[in-house]
């Protein structure tokens, strides 16, 4: 099927674009009345993850609301870990839970890759319904947790600060983390190829903790197995994201990835300048820029275009996920000026 | 007063020494049982730092158990705030609060610069005993939040994941955020000259929360105000740590402070090329290291000694406080093989 808009995989290619294409990481989200509407409907949020009916409904919500120009698949990182036996749960408040962690070299001897048409039917069964109601209209991103991120949750058991447990079996059983993110990067690379069986036309793997570690660490713990995802996925571009991950840029862009995801610290024309002609960039404003007034917000997506410059290669988006804080009315003010300035920066 | 160990003011300098200084931020804390202890006896966290005689009593534990080469001023940085009349508290597990954040022009305006031999005599009285106490063993270090980390308090109220609302009040209304940042960075000045003249030796500005803007940002609302407080400071070494400020360094070195403090993520080597030959530098062990066995922290202890190399301007620390459940003997280990370790690379 023909894309009616295709920017996204355009620029992800760096071909030729009208205009710069936007879409917000956690577009689907609580910042939306809609959102929180159908959320009362699920029992918790991974009934909503669960269920492709309601996936596919938040999934299309902020499309039908802004000219974005890709969807995301709603869905969470920890669906694998979850899949693999370890009892996912969402406390309100407090994030994720698991019921059973994984502490030791036991433990992970006995994680086994799922099969992604059995324990995580759900996900692609949501693919399939959203590529359905898309028709054609933008492509559909697909995505993951890294390894890496996903072991430090699967090790501390939910969301942390210190990061003690898993940096502490890290630095002293640095084998048995090996094998645990070997199997991750197993694990992940099937369910990406599945999601892409199902319908994505693009994956985005989301490194969320990779920037805690040194980088010594970041280098053999958690950028080796992205490496191995891009490698082992064919078909559809590949965007590696690690947050607070501005110093390994190169490295990131040296895997084979399409594009590389940027958190707002750099400006976006510095980290053209450094990895730019390799690959596409998706990025990067503040996510809190959306708190300000409207004509502050188009002050900030007209800096931010000419500092990436002329010319594609450019998916511009937020530098972490969208805050559930936001007026919904100062992203149509986003939206529509990431379109309208960027057009003369094109053709 | 002639020191006994002048190691830490010596590398300062970059002087030659014997063995490289080390001490450890937040070394006078939760870790150490004789700090909950003393911890029970005050009413509540901030009664420790208002009583003169708890905080040299706690100030001294760690130097008891260890050879450290400098002594820190227990308080905490928001006592600038608290003197001045925004009622600062502590809850458990939920960190500092504020009763009257600063959430408009109008109240920023009404801010005036504490007197710190008024409102802040409780922290000179510590400085006095605790320099006291030590006799000339070691030096102490006082030390101050920087206005932008101060700043995040005042209009957050309490700690924040995503700073929302004062970055919500730099972007909308820039002026009176300036506004803000210089009655603090006067303030900042006026209580580390008082600490100074009660006894420090040297200084540190905790900039905790700079890392979180981008370079623009920083650059504009966290460096200056930090580079007024260098020029406004005299007699002693000045510290400035931004931490997540790696993409800074050369800038932060080129404020005139004698030592730049470190996270964990960069390795020594490459800061002490970038800036080096400018400034000491402190750091820059990943706390997490403390949970490993003795052999595996002895192993990083020698591979950041191997990373800074031969002569004097380093001053070890860790890139972070160091965590509650830190086991003491771990500590013991640490220090020790600082000493041990680093004595080939000097003379």
């Amino acid at each position: 099927m023909t894309l009616k808009n295709d920017r996204f995989l355009r620029a992800l290619r760096r071909q030729p674009v009208d205009q710069t294409p936007v879409w917000m990481m956690r577009q689907a989200g609580r910042y939306l009345p809609e959102y929180r509407e159908t959320r009362k409907r699920g029992k918790d949020f991974m009934t909503l993850c669960q269920t492709p009916e309601l996936a596919c409904e938040v999934t299309l919500q902020p499309l039908a609301r802004y000219p974005l120009d890709a969807a995301i698949l709603f869905s969470d990182i920890l669906t694998i870990p979850d899949a693999m036996g370890l009892g996912l749960s969402f406390t309100e408040g407090e994030g994720p839970r698991f019921q059973h962690p994984v502490r030791t070299h036991a433990d992970i001897k006995k994680l086994a890759v799922p099969d992604p048409h059995d324990n995580l039917r759900y996900v692609m069964d949501a693919v399939t319904l959203i590529r359905q109601e898309l028709a054609g209209s933008v492509p559909l991103i697909g995505f993951s947790g890294s390894p890496w991120t996903l072991a430090t949750y699967m090790v501390e058991g939910g969301t942390t600060k210190n990061f003690s447990r898993v940096k502490g079996l890290m630095f002293e059983q640095p084998q048995a983390m090996h094998q645990l993110l070997d199997t991750l990067a197993q694990s992940v690379i099937a369910y990406l190829k599945a999601q892409i069986e199902a319908g994505v036309q693009a994956v985005m793997v989301f490194d969320t903790w990779g920037g805690i570690l040194t980088s010594r660490d970041y280098l053999e713990f958690s950028l080796p197995y992205m490496q191995k995802i891009v490698k082992g996925i064919e078909g559809v571009p590949v965007i590696l994201f690690t947050k607070d991950g501005n110093e390994w840029l190169e490295e990131i862009a040296a895997t084979g990835c399409d594009a590389v995801g940027l958190d707002w610290k750099l400006p976006i024309g510095s980290a053209r300048t450094r990895i730019g002609d390799k690959v596409a960039l998706q990025g990067n404003m503040d996510p809190c820029i959306l708190y300000a007034s409207p004509e502050r917000i188009r002050q900030e997506v007209a800096d931010i275009l000419k500092s990436f410059g002329q010319g594609s290669g450019h998916i511009f988006n937020l530098g972490h996920g969208i805050h559930p804080q936001v007026d919904p009315e100062h992203v149509a003010v986003f939206i529509d000026a990431v379109h309208e300035l960027s057009a003369p920066y094109h053709g």
